[in-house]
């Protein structure tokens, strides 16, 4: 996989028009952004330069794994040996330095991520370097400084070169197989985590297609627990599926760093949703239509945010539509801070590249809730839905629910979409 | 739940014997420590007085499940609104200086984790506060500084009390269920990725007894990449199984915040493994007990791995051992700078209460590799195997391997060990 000429691009432009001598980061997300990998366990340091070229110092132990998914400059070093206690902080020292040095780095501002932020995971356990990253830079020379440059990161994360999308593309048509899984196993009298094991195991069967390292978190809320799955993050119990309830499937899949956020919604087995539900549907379908419709290069994101909210609003269900319509995602998958946040006090401007999700939903308290998530990218032509769950991609490229069924699906039927 | 007495006057003395005013941490792992709650999202600030009482502001939406799982006294806060657009950073200030003023903390140092190091993840995403612990105990008080107390953490994840080992036994006990499906699915023909899966998807019917957010991640490394095994980190690939292979199964699953670090090596579908394949496991079964023996407080942990490394070396076997013995495991799977180190030059002593893995392995370069990995409390009676993998618990302390069989296992075969 070569390094993307586009991302290479971007990055040059933006580092031109700023004063930094160089961006580094010990982030993963911010490693994937500069070098193309996604380290494992967080103890890589990325350096970019203002000529364009991309290195990477990576543990020893993941430089097959780097070298298979970009072809930046990776440097092994030994975050651990036999012969003396050490810390991957105090084992990059040396190497850092000799990068620096090859690169007449000695003195100036160095931008990386120093304030708080979402990172994604990329094993059980990762490093955090903490102010760290200020400590290394300073041992490597007196007048290099490190700098905030996460604004800057963060533009440049927002807008996805072809490439990435198509990675993204890619990590969201597998989930497909996790949803197709759902229709099956969705049934009155099985429990929730039960539910979630059999889709994420029928998931995790391909998730290693065209990625080195795939996963894949599903999560079931059933019920009055799909009412609650409004907060901000998902979560599957062990509560028993009974005929006619909601069944909201919560999907985050990710390939060698690239993640998706995609929800579906099904009742378990009746002939006939009742007439609220059939409501909520109606009203959701509509309001992602209202949402993607506006979709383009250029529209402000809150006025995404106000056309599916107005719809929600309409239908009577302005107050259980409780979260934005959307947000920035790719480099992770729950982050409301990504831009662009499609969010009703948003400044964010939407930029061709952009992937976000789009998710209007409907949470009746002690009831059910319902709720249509996906994940779009802005092209020049309108939004381009990259978790269309149909086996051809693109097939439809905006779907319009409204004359074509609704956004939820009853168990054991097909899944459309 | 109620919060453990006995971590409460664990962190009461170590606070006693410091000068720090109170401690403080937006690390999960440390608000598992402080709390007893593990956060999801990474966007909780515990708070621990030196008069021993424990507070935690905590995203309104993990209100509900902290409450669950600890009586520390949780203070609700908002992350996101749809009134306007905040960050979990911004909207932490006003609460954090409502508590310290209410705690009369106006002064002094609080201790935090500001240094470099390993921490487990809790979801998909968790927010990174890098150091902005700093800014934001500033803006709480001018007075206010944060210090490092990184080692005085380090050393109280250390040592885990009853309930804590109660709970890493009973999640290692979980794991059970996916080594007994890994007996039955392991076979010649199948995919690493799909033996993975099916073993996962049995942990993941049972990951949520007795907690209320469970999850397992199972690696299955084969052949060769069984001997690739050694790296810091686990890896399934797409390689097809074959008869006669070495079959490594890691796992690493967790329970509320707490981790569990355990390997068993199969051989597919073979009346009797070669006779190479029968020394890796005398010499691995050897080290192991060597290892165990010797365990009980006061013993210094380089005498552990030495015990282990001997059998090794004398067994022609030192080369094929590339790396500790052993590390602290529990609130986290995998950081080989937890205490205590099993590692040559470790200076770790062992105190009743520690717990870690003891993984003697052999890992032959194109080949393939075994590994037996347990999860091991020190008690004042010796070694406490928290991952015997038998169905009653603790039936066997320290399993004498010798003369009852290996400890790798015969797929299709029940698992013994």
């Amino acid at each position: 996989m070569a390094i993307d000429s586009l991302r290479r691009y971007s990055i040059v432009e933006t580092l031109k028009r700023s004063d930094l001598a160089a961006l580094a980061s010990l982030s993963p997300t911010e490693v994937l952004l500069l070098t193309g990998y996604c380290p494992v366990l967080g103890q890589s340091l990325a350096v970019f330069s203002r000529e364009g070229e991309s290195y990477c110092i990576v543990p020893e132990d993941e430089l097959e794994l780097a070298k298979k998914t970009s072809d930046a400059e990776f440097i092994p070093y030994k975050p651990a040996t036999l012969e003396k206690l050490t810390t991957p902080a105090a084992a990059l020292i040396q190497p850092t330095r000799e990068l620096f040095w090859r690169l007449r780095l000695s003195s100036g501002d160095v931008g990386t991520d120093l304030d708080a932020g979402m990172t994604a995971m990329a094993y059980q356990s990762m490093s955090c370097f903490r102010a760290t990253v200020v400590s290394l830079l300073r041992s490597v020379g007196e007048d290099l400084r490190a700098v905030s440059a996460d604004g800057l990161l963060a533009r440049l994360r927002s807008v996805k070169t072809p490439i990435e999308i198509d990675r993204i593309r890619h990590v969201s048509k597998l989930a497909l197989k996790g949803f197709k899984e759902a229709s099956e196993v969705i049934a009155a009298g099985r429990r929730e985590d039960e539910v979630a094991a059999d889709i994420e195991a029928a998931f995790s069967r391909v998730a290693h297609d065209r990625f080195e390292r795939g996963q894949g978190y599903f999560f079931c809320m059933s019920g009055p627990n799909s009412a609650r799955a409004a907060g901000a993050y998902a979560r599957t119990r062990r509560r028993v599926l009974e005929q006619g309830d909601l069944v909201m499937i919560h999907a985050n899949t990710v390939g060698d760093g690239y993640w998706t956020d995609i929800t579906r919604t099904f009742v378990v087995e009746v002939e006939r949703p009742t007439q609220q539900q059939q409501q909520m549907e109606g009203a959701i379908a509509e309001a992602r239509s209202a949402a993607l419709r506006l979709v383009a290069p250029g529209i402000q994101a809150r006025a995404v945010d106000a056309a599916a909210r107005g719809v929600l609003v309409k239908n009577g269900f302005g107050a259980e539509f409780s979260h934005a319509t959307g947000h920035g995602v790719g480099f992770a998958a729950a982050d409301p801070n990504a831009l662009p946040r499609i969010h009703p006090k948003s400044p964010d401007v939407l930029e061709a590249g952009m992937t976000f999700n789009i998710e209007p939903a409907i949470y009746c308290d002690g009831i059910g809730g319902m709720r249509h998530c996906d994940i779009v990218a802005c092209s020049a032509s309108g939004a381009d839905v990259l978790s269309n769950l149909t086996e051809t991609l693109n097939e439809v490229r905006v779907p319009d629910y409204g004359s074509r069924g609704g956004p939820f699906h009853r168990a054991h039927r097909r899944t459309r979409g």
